[in-house]
């Protein structure tokens, strides 16, 4: 069956003050989703999304609802971090790309969310699907690290047949016998999904791998491999990081990856969108000034 | 470290006119949940409940609300169904095991609900879980196709730290590369649970195998490795089932297999333990009239 | 399609000194293969088939030519173990069932060994198989940690279509994702290996688990799920052996499990099958040394 | 630890008549081994050879002895092949890559052999790389769709330490329990290789997916990993090849990967090694009927 061209668009914010009004999945262009794994704190945030916008990553992500295995494990600093967060994306002009983990999160959030991403473990949580459809949001919804690429098809259609049709998959690596890495990460999702759906797809090496040496390799091999974009963790500090840390790339290595990238992508002819810089030096933001 | 026994208590529902007012899960008492993979109509409801609670099931399983792969397979009679269901469990006595899918339905749901049921797909929705620790009810939390037994050791924790210890984990069977089964079943997981966690556990072989030919030797296996209770799939009609059919036993296979399950939990010092008949015959049922 | 009852017979070494002059898997009796993982030495191997013997194996095991992982661990005795490994056999009239690992071994073997075993990471090497079948000594063919259910069958069909019908096949884990366990024991192989073969088939819980506390549940639920015998590793002292001590039982652990399983055959209608005592006290041993 | 540069050195044999003396895995230089999976006639080795050869493949692959799991299906041409096997490698001037799956075999097939490939059922067949390790000839080393990326490298060491340094290991799938693909083609191995050993690494994209529209992402992506080389089967008529036809590619969709296959080892900084053409036309090939 022939399959129409995967093609999602991400309206931008209004403060992201740019000559586009938003970011499209339609083949060509190339998207990298860079930030902390956990949003950690608002210095922490800021100067994560400064280093990452630099270097040329058009979406922000920051975790502030944490899914973790253990109960006892930092589950993020979730509502209390809600007023930074915003502040941290409407200074950088950066879209905010967040997990959303229940259903009743969804309304408050949807305010200051560009991108409703879905973890792994929720993928198969039809009835958070169900409501991300009924938001509108665009969702990102990354592989559930057990499902065939068919059930994962299958739980974007959740999301498309309640109205919503700006779903982005993310292979970010499944479960298999293998203990040299976090996961397995599948690049043949690749050109399957692009094969027999409709839906854009990125890739996320850092949860792949789970190990920073093997970050780099493994987001060129998904870009010659079709990939629409790429979610990377950067962390101004990977020693330091509350989650993850030793998948996080720190500023300099983020910004090598970035040359390379850029460099594939004009090879394959992908283009690497990049945001435009805030017009005006945020001086000029008084609401900002005033803050600082 | 040493583990307390697993101690699991179920509150008997008043309805359910028996000398016991719990069930217990004690190391020593053996349970057997009987029932359709889905509630389909009264009448498949009543009569599947009668046959299994005569041959000696103590808890009366039927999915209400479904999680499908699909979006556009059948989801489940939903609310639509409750009156009925709550009829069939005060006519027969039995205590009801459904599923829950969603926070939001589990308040409605506790009036007439025995033990809540968290499927594989939802094993990782916390979310859920807390709500569950919060609620009081007790708890089967299946294991997830993809999780360690120790993320289900710890998923577990994510509802008894919220103030409910009464949860019974289901194996039911692992995602692994053969495709002759629905599911390896991992009977392993029997003998590590209890020696590392203070939870009881209980096995689905339907869901485990999917073929009904495999459900009792597998049923068996479960008890030898020291298994507390066993989930089995029953229906009038397996041809008929609107899910799961070809997993599902008939009443003739149910009353055969639950012959043999007596027989061998008695060899190895368990005990099946039966709920009470009605007081009146179930022919008649004035109790039930009367309470209308 | 109607599969012929499992029927395999394997025949008694003359230094057995049996009433019965063969074993037979005919879907009644059940055999126990017990011995350590490596043959270490003559008063290892001596003790611990007196041991097992005693204790109710039939067969003793002893790997010879050890296949691992790692080029710089130990790799078995060898041919230097022959003579006495002979002569062991002799003296307690066991049955011999070892590893074979190069088609280039048979020959030089066939004269010692009652039961060639394939092991885990030979089932596909079809080039062994097919000169097993040609040497028409009964094999016992472990599942490759990978294999399908199917793949294994069809690996038995290599060595019976050379004219050799005599092979027992041997579930000993797969590998899965769970990192409990060494593998992950498939018992659901049991009744689909009876259902849609004809081969009889036994379970080494020892290799499965590699945990030693964990063999003697899933020993009982390998008879539960209809198994014809049990591979066990015992050592005289688990904590000096060469090889996968973690997994071992000692003499007193595989007296105890014995007598378990004996029960449980009984109850379920199966009938472990002992050797007849060496006619003189083992101490003396006339008839082995007349027969010398 | 760190570790030395990978370097293989294959010996190209007289016939290639080439300026080269050999085929050197250094880092830099990037090879393709093009062919069908199993030889099936004079004919169609022949044209192969040619195609894969013009369109800049430098090694042939072609199966004399097959590895199937079915004891009934197509086994290879064996010994009968041999005398054009030998005449197509002359004609052509290319190396041959083939299995062996018998330790027996490998004597008389060191003659005209070039690389003896192991495939991924035999990569535990220690036997097998033992007797390899002693013969000398470069080794191509599967991965068995089953093994850590540990055991792997330490299969290699088998051939090593009987003192043949020539070991290209080649990633091939792994088995999951996605059933999209024949197998998972774990990339994420070529970086781990790299990093954790001193062996070169090449892909089979053939293998790994079976699809044939997958084959040409899952190479391009395997270069931008950072691989050494591909392993891609060609068969003049996919449609009728006796073995794996489904991910065998045509000549045309060969010769137009290759050309993106050049396109991107130039911009990632390796060299796509050509052999040099045979001195004479092709048509007339006067030197080789001398030969004979």
């Amino acid at each position: 069956m022939p399959v129409k061209p995967a093609f999602v668009r991400i309206p931008l914010p209004a403060h992201a003050a740019s000559a586009r009004a938003s970011l499209e999945f339609n083949g060509k262009d190339f998207h990298v989703i860079g930030g902390p794994c956990s949003v950690e704190s608002e210095a922490q945030f800021q100067i994560t999304a400064d280093a990452v916008k630099r270097s040329g990553a058009n979406l922000l992500r920051g975790g502030i609802y944490k899914l973790r295995t253990n109960p006892e494990s930092f589950q993020g600093l979730g509502e209390q971090s809600w007023d930074f967060v915003r502040k941290v994306c409407r200074e950088t002009g950066m879209p905010l790309v967040t997990e959303v983990t229940d259903p009743r999160q969804i309304e408050a959030m949807t305010e200051f969310v560009d991108v409703f991403q879905v973890g792994t473990r929720n993928m198969y949580n039809y009835a958070l699907l169900k409501e991300l459809g009924l938001a509108g949001k665009p969702v990102l919804l990354k592989r559930a690290f057990s499902a065939t690429l068919d059930e994962w098809i299958l739980a974007a259609r959740y999301v498309t047949r309640e109205g919503n049709p700006n779903v982005i998959l993310c292979e970010r690596g499944i479960r298999t016998f293998e203990p040299a890495f976090r996961n397995t990460l599948d690049l043949s999702a690749i050109p399957y999904v692009k094969a027999r759906s409709e839906f854009p797809i990125i890739v996320d090496p850092s949860h792949a791998t789970g190990i920073r040496e093997f970050v780099a390799p493994m987001a060129l091999a998904a870009i010659a491999a079709g990939a629409d974009g790429l979610l990377i963790e950067v962390h101004p500090d990977p020693a330091l990081a509350l989650s993850d840390g030793p998948q996080a790339l720190d500023f300099p290595a983020f910004e090598a990856l970035m040359r390379q990238i850029d460099g594939l992508c004009t090879h394959l002819g992908r283009r690497l969108v990049r945001l435009d810089p805030i017009k005006t030096a945020s001086s000029e933001r008084p609401s900002e000034a005033a803050a600082e």
